[in-house]
């Protein structure tokens, strides 16, 4: 069904293969010996590690504090009925949680051909390290976790998954070495915050520019920069007492928070081949803010470019607004990715399809597993077939510049 | 072109009247009389009244404090390139900014033929008299304000306004008297708070039901919960320093999350005839909202209705999950306007078109004054007409049961 073109495009001038996805969203119950295997022997009791408690119940321990497991960040193969956010031990999950040989057959029977995966105890940006009391050893473990996910995890599998890499966030020169260092070995993207403000960390909009030498060498290696939903560490709560529900479904405010943030940042006519990628933060809801963009822009940027105070509020003037244009930067440097976002898919006139991937989210309990490429095939049906693989694969490979492996045959199909 | 119907809708078989519209989101500048003129002689020096400062500049005074005009709530006739925070002077108004009757003039240039108008001073929902140091004079003030907005404001032109009311919102059973006052008096809707967390009051999910008696009584009543963006004296920041023009376009992350939280409530299970109205929250985001209430009930319900907790967040369960029907409850509550949403009005097939209004915003910056009717138009005119009648007129017509007058006859056209 498919042959190889020029570009790594796996697709036949008429026909091309829409029975896999690339996933740019998944997670990995990091394995128990990660950090163990890869630091200094005499380390191995301050790295992170696993413990099991009198009752039998597993937790990363590290930095004298212990994290159990989420039943919700592991429910492949439970019906939702079954769906529990109390703690779980390793042994209570599907080996796919946290070995990629045996995630392999789950992918397969899911029909996801490759898979970009973010990792769980260190959280979404690796803010376990930054927050640890000593931050040298941190730098270590990060490390470790970087050459893990290169040298085993992608490994275990050749162009059946995107390497995703960690920064010391708390310090940008090393950032900036570590981009480097992960760049050479082959990584394309690295994890970001949607926000930093809430890790405590200066955010995109900085004066003195902290980010600036990491974008700039994101720039020049070309290094997706990666910012899940909940990378901020923060679950929006629409008031103190606000149904955890109507929350949930507000998530997705942060990631069009996190939008409109770097849209009026600077940053993209500063390092114009930088790109970022709006993880597990759905595309729904894009439509309707790109346009409000534009028409804040249109209406209301020849006072602010005045510099004038709004209440307390100064105005921040981080880019030319007269030149600014909404749709040319958000085509140019915005990637949104979905499971199963219906509305998203129905908007694609407005949003393009180029900008767009999709997602699996295996194990976590807003997963397709198993049923990944029917849902999405269901979603995208009605798009003509070279639409459907820029969705299913095509955009994921160019922005990634990634080549996955040739579909497996499966038996029995 | 128009003959009347059965049900006070002016509309013919074959050629409904799309010349106008109805905004349901407009905003008065309280003239320099409304308090003084209706509060006892004694008070009139500490009832809201204007005072101008050494440099000519206006301003309301009330409880000890001076609130100057803002230059955005008043452009109507200034370019873009005019528009300016700058406190202004009534002077420098244009009339239609504080007299229903000069009004008229604007309102019939842009095909506007009635209008629901919120206050300013006052602020969305009243806060100025909950904030007061002597409630029970704010309390004179306020139905000062709601006996002049329909003896005054409204009747200037009967059929043309669409009275909006105030309720202290800081005593649930004042509220609900006077609810049932205005209520005689022909109002159909009161204005309400967003999210009154940030006010210092109980949410609409308080569990001592602070707010049971007043939706009681709207439900009762009849009367709409009109809740305008900004009702709850926030302005959603991003981070810290993000621009703010960024801040300015996710303005209706505060509508998305009052839909919500009003969604999970119950409230709509308790009071079945209580309608809310979205005011200036726009539409757009809406579909995604919705999609994603019903997927996070349909997977993550079953823990949720176990009680469980969440990190260190309890769950509320405010409503029986396993019957809540997100669409219907939308299609049969809530109701949503825009000015110039493009997104919203090509998703009008997954919202309905039975739950949008327009509006104009007149006389803010975000106003398309004096082009209302012709931008509406060029959103809708690819719909049916009778779907164009319910966007510009029926729905309003039906949702505040209000029967316009007939539209004017201009001079010229």
């Amino acid at each position: 069904m498919t042959s190889t073109q020029p570009q790594g495009v796996s697709m036949s001038a008429s026909e091309p293969n829409l029975d896999w996805l690339i996933s740019v969203d998944d997670h990995i119950l990091e394995p128990a010996n990660l950090w163990v295997d890869r630091v200094p022997r005499a380390d191995r009791d301050r790295a992170p590690h696993i413990e099991v408690d009198d009752k039998g119940m597993d937790a990363w321990v590290y930095d004298g504090k212990r994290f159990p497991s989420s039943g919700l960040s592991a429910v492949a193969g439970k019906s939702k009925e079954e769906f529990s956010p109390k703690s779980l031990s390793y042994s209570e999950m599907r080996p796919g949680c946290y070995d990629a040989k045996a995630r392999l057959e789950d992918m397969d029977r899911a029909g996801i051909l490759a898979s970009l995966c973010f990792p769980t105890v260190t959280r979404f940006c690796g803010q376990l390290f930054m927050e640890a009391s000593d931050r040298e050893f941190g730098l270590v473990c990060l490390r470790a976790y970087n050459d893990w996910m290169i040298e085993e995890w992608c490994a275990a599998a050749p162009g059946r998954y995107i390497p995703l890499v960690l920064i010391p966030m708390w310090d940008p020169a090393l950032a900036v070495t570590e981009l480097e260092r992960c760049a050479g070995m082959g990584a394309t993207t690295f994890a970001f915050s949607e926000n930093p403000a809430p890790l405590g960390l200066p955010t995109i909009h900085d004066a003195g520019g902290y980010w600036d030498p990491v974008m700039a060498a994101a720039n020049d290696l070309e290094m997706v920069v990666s910012m899940h939903v909940g990378s901020s560490s923060t679950v929006p709560q629409i008031a103190p007492d606000a149904p955890f529900l109507a929350n949930l479904a507000w998530g997705a405010t942060r990631t069009s928070g996190a939008m409109l943030s770097w849209l009026f940042s600077g940053m993209f006519q500063r390092y114009p081949k930088l790109k970022i990628a709006l993880s597990e933060g759905e595309i729904g809801w894009m439509p309707y803010f790109l346009e409000r963009a534009e028409q804040v822009l249109d209406k209301q940027r020849h006072w602010v470019k005045k510099g004038m105070k709004f209440g307390e509020h100064e105005v921040s003037r981080n880019v030319d607004l007269d030149t600014l244009d909404v749709r040319a930067t958000f085509r140019d440097h915005i990637y949104g990715c979905f499971i199963e976002d219906a509305h998203g898919i129905a908007s694609i006139a407005e949003l393009g399809a180029d900008n767009i991937m999709c997602e699996t989210d295996y194990p976590h309990s807003d997963s397709t597993w198993p049923n990944c490429i029917t849902v999405v095939r269901e979603l995208i049906g009605h798009l003509p077939p070279r639409t459907q693989y820029k969705i299913l694969r095509g955009n994921a490979e160019r922005l990634y510049r990634f080549t996955p492996a040739e579909p497996p045959v499966l038996a029995g199909v």
